[in-house]
């Protein structure tokens, strides 16, 4: 394969990282509304910002991504991107995950990690293909896979461009722009890479697409799904599944048993 | 300036690449009706297909460019994105421009691919901001400029993922996914950069946008305009500059005057 062939995109949540209890979007979505909370008296009105912290992951998760994605809106309103950017990344060295109690950047998985260096030296060029939204998972995906921000596609919302005061800006407004889960991963792909992948890595339903799409194309190619079965160390579940083992098998893809084939998870405590 | 933060951005049509009497594109349009024609007696009823080749350049051109992607979904409907890649790569080396007498991929500006591999020389990531379709300049910025189909940004309609006769496809979508004219320049940037570029390069009012959120960034900026002045060896026109070189003089961007500052304009023959 010609070396500007190599191409690889990976699922976030639950392939690159934990994802249970909930995905780490909804922590930090969480934290934010409590960091906030006392600047914003008018939240009180909202069921969800008053079920803080009790119930409010299950709430937020039952919103789907569009109702996430209005969320992370209103909880970052009001700053530049850069500035998210530097609060996305402090927090992830900074908050500990509640129950693997390490950082959030010490939630990626060790084999997975080691995995995109591999490509990387390789000549791949790796990107993130996620659900979550872009502009949470990018400055993480920096600091903790070493992955630009142009190689980090994810779900946002629609812009605006403006001239404030002379000041260029953009603006968000309350329309999806683009929504990558399921078949809108493969959307995202060509839009953004323009070229099949040759490698795509999953864990869950809303991979699938992804990984036909990325199989499907002419000579050799790989598509893996990550089987979340090590209670133990990590979390033991097939929520999220649907019928992806199912399509794997048919489609010859590998499915890694985490319990056996990952003799190390989470990387070394700092 | 960190490696990381190294990003410049180019517009293509009269940036990077001749751009008169009309855009490359269009010429490529006009080509494609002519070969696929023959298949298509129901094109004998639109204008559009009638008035070929006399008046159909300015005809398209005054459709804009809603109507010239929508013309171009019309002309190259039916193939994969592979397939469409191949034949723009093929006709830009095998047509000829009509007015310079050379193979579209010499219609490049010589200046322009030495400060491409200049500035990748030194660390810069160089990417295409195009108002142009991006599956049009992604095959020809390959092979012309060198850069990978992952850093072109253009305008594009929306794709719909689907499965048909079990192959994964992406259809096709009558709506404008991006347009990235003016202010859109500056949307797609964010959304597939995602920070933003030190140093962008445009030639008319529809980049001034870009170079006002560029140079508007923290930090040492750079903004430079293409001002086509050589009426000789190129073309000379102020058609399109609309009020850019009045605000690259009050931002301080760099003016390029063609006639004068270009040693050599096109690159050597093959």
């Amino acid at each position: 394969v010609s070396p500007e062939r190599r191409i690889a995109t990976f699922d976030n949540d639950g392939t690159l990282m934990t994802e249970k209890p909930v995905y780490t979007q909804l922590y930090f979505i969480m934290d934010r509304i409590q960091t906030l909370a006392p600047q914003h008296p008018e939240w009180e009105k909202e069921e969800i910002f008053r079920s803080l912290p009790a119930g409010a992951a299950e709430m937020i998760a039952s919103m789907g991504k569009k109702g996430i994605l209005e969320l992370l809106a209103k909880t970052h309103a009001g700053m530049t991107t850069d500035e998210f950017a530097t609060i996305v990344s402090d927090w992830i060295f900074t908050h500990e995950h509640p129950t693997l109690k390490r950082p959030y950047v010490d939630t990626a998985y060790q084999p997975m990690l080691e995995l995109l260096a591999y490509l990387r030296s390789r000549g791949f060029r790796t990107f993130v293909v996620t659900g979550a939204s872009q502009e949470f998972v990018r400055p993480f995906a920096e600091k903790v896979y070493g992955i630009p921000p142009h190689q980090v596609i994810g779900s946002s919302v629609k812009t605006e461009f403006k001239i404030v005061n002379t000041v260029p800006v953009l603006v968000r407004q309350p329309d999806l722009f683009l929504f990558t889960k399921m078949g809108g991963k493969v959307v995202g792909i060509q839009k953004f890479i323009g070229e099949r992948p040759i490698a795509a890595f999953g864990n869950s339903h809303g991979d699938v697409e992804m990984l036909q799409w990325t199989t499907a194309g002419d000579g050799l190619r790989f598509g893996l799904l990550v089987h979340h079965t090590d209670g133990t160390r990590a979390a033991a579940y097939d929520t999220g599944l649907g019928k992806a083992l199912d399509v794997a098998e048919q489609k010859g893809w590998t499915v890694v048993d985490m319990k056996t084939d990952w003799k190390t998870i989470f990387p070394r405590e700092r």
